[in-house]
């Protein structure tokens, strides 16, 4: 077998074989494929798609190139989410807690934001002390102490996924459905779970904006797990404006101590119930998603999901005080409001701006290895379809560098709209795959 | 300016401009531009296209990345032939002395063969003691005496070209044909030539099998010529069965010589003789295509052409008297006879299938580094159309090494096909676009 006739017969639009993509991707992992055959196979596949079962033994491959953990000994169900990123999307850091105070495991492996998305990793990292680079060992005892554990990417896990992550990152074959499916699904099917519950964003702050795009990847995706016998459904949810009220990793995290006190946004409480939902429900803890969704409400009601939190932020760690105490958080120097152009009501509030200015003020990373601030961000006031009076802040920009504040006024200012009629806000949820 | 967003841009199907083309090349020739980006690059524009424009830019900027010779000394009108290849193609050592001997500088610089096809090295290398290795300094010295110098590619000459065709070969991105008219043109612009005749072959054992395909790239590199102000003109050409008899490196060195004195089969002397009237039309020898195609049937039938051809062997280290004495010579040890199966008219005669077979026997190459026997080959007795009796030889094998004897006599089995009636014969020329 040789890799450039692969590269060809792909380029041709015929199908891979499984022992065909495993033989490159093998290869690839151990580099006796160069990345520039790597890279014309991606672009190859860029243009030409892969059909379902191609996908899955992409997805195969790229995960037994690596370790696949072995859970097995946890006596439990063990669930994960996976959102494709967004602005704002802070989902994890309220539902991996409920859930594993509702009995599932939640071996929750994350990642890093890059440009207008935020990440998990550096989301957590604004926690004092919060350590994400646990030892697989060390991931498995916090786990099975807290039915909890929240790291980064480790290099045993889908290493070839990794590389070919970064080399499609410099070669222009980032957008390709099923290399996307095949990244994203490679790394959760090798967390060792039961079930995978999928946010999957769409919208102008999403990495798909058009609804259609984001279902297709969806099923791309769904269909791997079941291909590999997992239960995964996959939550289409709206990305056209950002989700909660704060952007910026700090502050996320105090909205998200906040919603697990029942004071939070509307929209981050209500999603993250539901993905948690689908969590419990998929991993056999409900035996309905009505009595999944319950049983989530009862733990962040309770408490239980909070304390859970406190939990395992001390258990990596982080000080455990912050949830009592939100001032123990980094907090910016200095903060700046956007007033309303004039009277009416938010019509437009366009996300992957909102997302961008945050970046610009340091929340974010431009290239991977910018460095980010943690305390500074953006919090909005008024969302879309919100009475506005003129003058009336719509966010307020907490800023420690100054260097690239007017460059974010500006994205920021061409991102709202007040208008006297606003259309109605898009449904949070736009379409379940299951 | 990124190579990233070069790749995208281009992947979205826009245009590159020259700027942009230039960076990417330039930067690829320097090792800045790594070998993955070129690939992606390359698999894109193979999807893509590249329009009349961003073909011109990108010739230009390989051309230029080399040595660009400037023959504007030597007091005449400079000219050059290029084939894109096929088999038993050998007109370059019947035309080039022609047009010498007409008074015509032919700085020709060639390739070697690969696959099922020939090259012209190869064949001037089975010459004993010829050498096509000059310095480019040598290079003009023997140009500048015998107005003819034939030599291989040298580094100077295209160095992104040749690094960027190697890459290609790897990654299935050979077959573009925007990039091959930018390969073959940077090559040839680069010899300081002012006039240019391409003969694009078409059919089975042409790079191009269909005429539609040829027509393209033969238009693809004539406006590339125009764009850098030479004259160019295209002949696409019939490769449905070899040129002439003989398939092999001194079994086509023979031809030639044979051809020189006025002996040679009608189809390579009529080829040879049109490609050559072209080149001094082009090249302003003569003022009517009419009159280029006097003067070059008078100077074969004055025996000029052979005595060209004759000083630049001396002048390039090889032995003269193999024009003499063709027992000089390779001679392979051994022939075999493939008979007809039947009586009645040679209907097919597969081209590529004759090529391979020829390179089973050692006249070509599998791969770069495959050494070649220069004795070894095919003659044909019979082409498409002639009339054969049963058992009579329709070609003969030419051997030393026997061991892909039989796997070259299967193909050719394969390969010929008698009949009541045959159909007519392609033309020879099948286009022309100047």
């Amino acid at each position: 077998m040789r890799a450039v006739d692969l590269i060809l017969k792909k380029r041709a639009g015929q199908t891979l074989g499984a022992d065909e993509i495993d033989f490159f991707i093998r290869g690839y992992a151990s580099g006796q494929v160069p990345d520039y055959q790597a890279a014309a196979l991606a672009m190859a596949v860029y243009f030409r798609g892969m059909d379902a079962e191609e996908t899955l033994a992409l997805t195969r491959s790229m995960m037994t190139t690596g370790e696949v953990l072995d859970l097995s000994a946890l006596p439990g169900p063990k669930a994960d989410k996976h959102s494709t990123g967004g602005v704002g999307d802070k989902t994890s850091l309220v539902l991996a807690p409920l859930a594993a105070a509702c009995g599932l495991y939640v071996p929750m492996i994350s990642g890093r934001g890059l440009g207008h998305t935020g990440g998990t990793l550096d989301k957590l990292e604004s926690i004092p002390g919060f350590d994400v680079h646990l030892s697989l060992q060390r991931f498995h005892e916090v786990l099975s102490r807290a039915r909890l554990a929240l790291i980064g990417q480790t290099p045993e896990i889908a290493p070839a996924d990794r590389k070919l992550y970064a080399l499609r990152d410099v070669t222009g074959t980032v957008e390709s459905r099923p290399l996307i499916a095949a990244s994203i699904m490679s790394k959760k099917m090798a967390e060792g779970i039961d079930a995978l519950v999928l946010d999957v964003k769409t919208g102008d702050g999403a990495f798909m904006r058009e609804l259609d795009d984001s279902r297709a990847l969806a099923r791309a995706m769904v269909e791997i797990g079941r291909g590999m016998g997992r239960k995964v459904a996959a939550l289409i949810t709206d990305m056209d404006q950002p989700l909660g009220r704060a952007v910026g990793n700090a502050l996320e995290v105090e909205e998200c101590i906040e919603t697990l006190k029942g004071r939070g946004p509307k929209d981050t409480e209500s999603l993250s119930l539901e993905l948690c939902a689908w969590m419990l429900w998929l991993g056999g803890i409900s035996s309905t998603l009505e009595a999944a969704r319950t049983r989530a409400r009862d733990a962040l009601a309770s408490g239980a999901g909070l304390r859970k939190f406190q939990e395992v932020i001390e258990l990596q760690g982080g000080d455990p005080r912050v949830c009592d105490d939100l001032t123990r958080l980094p907090r910016a120097q200095s903060s700046i409001e956007l007033p309303a152009p004039a009277e009416g009501r938010l019509a437009v509030l366009r996300c992957r701006a909102v997302g961008d200015a945050a970046m610009l003020l340091g929340a974010g990373r431009e290239t991977l290895d910018s460095r980010i601030d943690p305390a500074v961000g953006i919090v909005l006031h008024k969302k879309v379809g919100d009475l506005v009076l003129k003058g009336e802040p719509l966010l307020t920009l907490r800023v420690n560098d100054r260097r690239r504040l007017e460059a974010a006024l500006a994205l920021l200012r061409d991102a709202v709209r007040v208008a006297p009629e606003a259309p109605a806000a898009a449904p949070l949820i736009r379409d379940v795959i299951h």
